[in-house]
């Protein structure tokens, strides 16, 4: 018996016709008279992401499709998941240029491999195509509001930034940050793909919530991951926040709860990007973080998140299909941290 | 008697009200409860650029306005002249980046006062913000034009960074990188103003060809006034374009006609940011230009560029009093190098 897929793979599955025309419309797009752009371009998208983004985007509009606007409402649904891409991709580029990280998808970032200059200036060209699809698939409102989440977004990351080396960041700023750095983009991805295919405003209302609280499940599940997950293993893929000195919410809560001495060791690894960090810091942390219960805190508070993304879709109605694959993301969300 | 005020101090008495309300846009959509986007932006914004792009589109604007649409189509006008401003804006911060130059306008950059990261991030905030002035502004062929002009402008200054070190750069090259990078804001600020004041098509496409054109006469003096203009005299603010071995139009012409020796020298100097250049190479240069004409052949250049523009915008109409205002612009653009 084959074990039920996961429901991305699930998703993807059922979207299998309308995502080969995303990518054929986001490899079309990333092509350019200037050589690099597409090469630097591709380098990232074509590393494997999952393009769950796209992928909410499409079900969202599934959901709320009426059949009588079905076809073009859904190739605008097409445009709008690609530009959705563009945005995301774009932010990564200049999220490599922002971190100066090791690794990205995998692999060396584009950055270490062009340049500074290449990645942003090819971030801008993505953030501009981005618009030109929106422009075509035809609606100003839509257009609207991805423009607006893309500024949330630049905000999100400029707190990020002065968040940086500030181990005293509280609860409220850092969920101000991941609600607008990564939240805000899911939520546009889920409102646009309602109201191409003609949601209510009730509805598209609902799918913007189910994309914000499910972006805030993601992010905070990806903090915990960073740290090993529920069952804190230090296995690969791990301390790369740590490493970089990065504020998240297991450090918040591990803080919060700890004494005078575990504040200062708090204080000290997360300074000025880790630079004060010394041999075996990052097993004391996750020594500090069990003694705290600061990942199964986490994953709490991912939980709730995730479960009001179910309740705003659940709201929507909609085909069965649609509405039992978007129900089910959040759910392995939180399963991604066990 | 008061001598006559140059074209771009009489556009702006004449628009001192419109400008007035461009500056109030601008002011209020750089805020943002993130303290360092208005701190990092208003640095820039607020250092005295001259607004020749907004300028434009609000002349634009003026001069192919019917009365009937008179009031609301200055409006739009007015947001789409901010928009411009920060597309211009978001670029020069990327700009600083890209070039990591020691000076922008007259002061230590943004980046060096605030980091690279703070400006990558800053510019996609007024990039984002843009694009919402643009959706206010509420006609999705306007904000298409814009969206377009945004990718040309990043191609354009890929194009250039593949260019950078290669004295070979051939002079078509250098035409398609200065006509994307620059020529192409220009083309959108003058055409999106028309549009806004409900031009004809044939007078939205006059228009952008007189922006066009005058971006390129622009950028040409521009390159020439780096190596002293005219009479290349060695004053003060020239010489940034050689020391960062940037390939501009006046070494492209010198290069060509040069003999074997001076080939060689061209090649030493532009290659790898100016890294190998030597203590009296600008003067060298200097001399070189002087004797193959470098200079004045691309005041030429400029000059046809400039013509261009002239005969676009006659062919457009409207009111003699801001006909006269934007044919008198490309004149004083090719007289700044003299």
């Amino acid at each position: 018996m084959r074990p039920a897929p996961n429901p991305i793979d699930a998703l993807t599955g059922l979207l299998a016709d309308d995502l080969r025309r995303v990518d054929q419309v986001i490899h079309a797009r990333m092509e350019s008279g200037v050589a690099i752009i597409p090469s630097l371009a591709g380098y990232l998208i074509d590393a494997g992401g999952k393009r769950i983004r796209p992928l909410i985007t499409l079900a969202s509009a599934r959901l709320a499709a009426r059949p009588g606007v079905r076809g073009p409402a859904l190739e605008s649904a097409v445009l709008l998941a690609a530009a959705v891409e563009f945005i995301h991709t774009a932010t990564l580029l200049h999220d490599d240029v922002v971190d100066d990280s090791a690794l990205r998808r995998g692999k060396t970032p584009a950055n270490r491999v062009w340049g500074n200059a290449a990645s942003v200036l090819v971030g801008d060209f993505l953030f501009a195509r981005a618009f030109d699809l929106m422009v075509e698939a035809g609606d100003l409102t839509t257009l609207g509001v991805l423009s607006r989440a893309s500024t949330v977004i630049a905000e999100g990351e400029v707190m990020q930034l002065a968040a940086a080396g500030q181990a005293d960041t509280t609860l409220d700023r850092y969920l101000a940050i991941v609600g607008a750095k990564t939240a805000a983009l899911f939520a546009a991805a889920a409102k646009v793909g309602a109201m191409a295919a003609g949601a209510s405003p009730a509805q598209a209302q609902a799918m913007e919530a189910y994309g914000q609280n499910l972006g805030l499940a993601f992010q905070l599940i990806d903090d915990a991951l960073d740290y090993g997950g529920a069952a804190s293993t230090m296995g690969k893929n791990v301390g790369d926040d740590f490493r970089e000195g990065k504020v998240t919410l297991p450090v918040i809560l591990a803080r919060e709860a700890g004494d005078t001495e575990e504040t200062a060791f708090w204080r000290r690894v997360m300074s000025e990007g880790g630079a004060g960090q010394e041999a075996g810091d990052f097993e004391r942390a996750i020594g500090l973080m069990r003694r705290r219960n600061a990942l199964a805190r986490t994953i709490e508070f991912a939980r709730v998140y995730a479960e009001a993304a179910r309740t705003a879709a659940a709201a929507v109605g909609g085909e069965p299909v649609w509405a039992n694959a978007l129900l089910d993301l959040p759910d392995f969300v939180i399963e991604r941290a066990f």
